[in-house]
């Protein structure tokens, strides 16, 4: 039994996948919630979602849904955090928190702050975890434990709001760590979203036509299948993530020609001592990743 | 006890690493060999190889060490692959083969045959083998157990050395197949080579000045990890890995800029639709690796 009394009475998850179901089903176990109330527009997810218990209640509309919340998570992919947003702002209760587990924050912060009344406070959020399999069959209790979850608070957030946010997310196992949207945008596109975009333009040379008739793929080792492993989640979700942090993107992408290219230039010149130099020093990156995350 | 005579009476291993070390090790427990002779530029390296039972004897000079060699395996640095063929070419019997277990084949391979006199065979070979760990601490008698060993056969290549040297490989528990050295160093080139150089690429975007004072890499998830792990290896390999194989090199980083471009565009112009289309089918490569290597 929980020592203390739940964070909020009632939770509701809109979007009961890996991340929101994991959030739901650690604070329902761990007492930090008294009831989860999930929408979501498969309804199969939804049904899915109730039998494993990762929630209590599930709502066939989205006002119904969340016109009790004390907490509303938005768990879909972040293309669709703005209309939702539009569409529950007038069902709101006052006092009622918004969250969020989106990968992206930056303007889209002040964009979902301006859709919202001024009862109702928002808090951006990003839990730092995953695993490969996705949906709510892959829900698990353990998800955040010992993971991070940056919050992105705004001089429009309230200081109440974020607190009570940031108590659940330590109490589902996670540390919670602020930063600014911009400066989540900026930190996240160079340790995620540009290697996931090498990823994918690593994947499409090997479709080439100068390639794919002598068929590489077959003889792929560690090499190439450590790279397609990041390859391996929603489409949709990394098409948004690209265009959502177009600007951080772009920068990120024209920092990593600049190093292709002096890789090229010290090839085409042979540049022995040059290029070991700048292999050396690449693995020092690694051994910074390894001592700080084990 | 094995049931057939040894393929070799003594294999002389020159370099005596991870690679040449579990080839020696489970040639002598499959009696594929009678004895193991070991050369290395590092005593140390060899004076465990010999304590670990991974070889029969050291030597310390390099032309005893091959003067009663049957077969010797060149298991060091690519790039010592031709002096060390000039050192030892006059003191090899008639008769002997030499291979190698080296990443890169193409021009090499001609070089090698080319220092060699006429009653000495060559055989390029190359296994497709690795563990995370490096030195003959870490040889092991099932690393090549349901691998693959390419060997690359030229017009020079005498059809009896081809076959004992696939023989042996066989017993090491590899399946050989057969390309010629440019073709190897064409689809290593696309599923090992370029997929390192896009991750030394990328570790050198961490350490960029823009980006180096926000720490990022405290933040990195699975995305930047999974590949920092392929920048673990020794770099002067990977830096005589990518001059050796040049031109193929230049080709790769061409078509990478193509495909990195073409993404850069997309983003650009917002296209949703094509980026969407290239994700999906970047992810086909994913699911090809997986269905044909498990």
């Amino acid at each position: 039994m929980p020592l203390h009394p739940p964070l909020f009475k009632q939770l509701t998850l809109i979007g009961v996948g890996l991340i929101g179901g994991s959030l739901s089903a650690i604070s329902k176990k761990k007492g930090l919630v008294e009831r989860v109330v999930g929408y979501d527009i498969v309804s199969a997810s939804l049904e899915r979602a109730v039998s494993l218990g990762v929630i209590d209640e599930a709502r066939e509309r989205l006002s119904h849904a969340v016109e009790k919340a004390d907490l509303v998570v938005l768990s879909t992919p972040v293309g669709n955090f703005n209309s939702l947003l539009k569409e529950i702002a007038g069902h709101l209760k006052p006092g009622a928190i918004v969250t969020d587990v989106g990968s992206i924050k930056g303007d889209l912060v002040a964009e979902m702050e301006a859709h919202l009344p001024s009862t109702v406070f928002f808090v951006g959020g990003h839990p730092i975890a995953g695993r490969e399999k996705s949906g709510v069959d892959a829900a698990t209790t353990n998800l955040f434990y010992g993971s991070r979850t940056i919050l992105t608070p705004t001089r429009n957030t309230q200081m109440d709001a974020l607190k009570k946010v940031a108590l659940l997310w330590e109490g589902a196992g996670a540390t919670v760590i602020q930063m600014s949207p911009y400066d989540h945008d900026r930190v996240f596109g160079a340790v995620s979203h540009l290697p996931h975009l090498v990823a994918y333009a690593l994947m499409d040379v090997m479709l080439h036509p100068n390639l794919v008739t002598m068929d590489p793929v077959r003889f792929s080792a560690g090499g190439l299948r450590d790279f397609t492993r990041i390859a391996a989640s929603s489409s949709e979700m990394w098409r948004d993530i690209f265009l959502f942090n177009k600007k951080t993107m772009l920068e990120m992408i024209e920092l990593y020609q600049e190093s292709l290219d002096r890789i090229k230039e010290m090839i085409v010149e042979e540049d022995r001592d040059g290029l070991l130099d700048l292999l050396n020093k690449a693995k020092t990156v690694r051994q910074k990743i390894i001592s700080e995350t084990g």
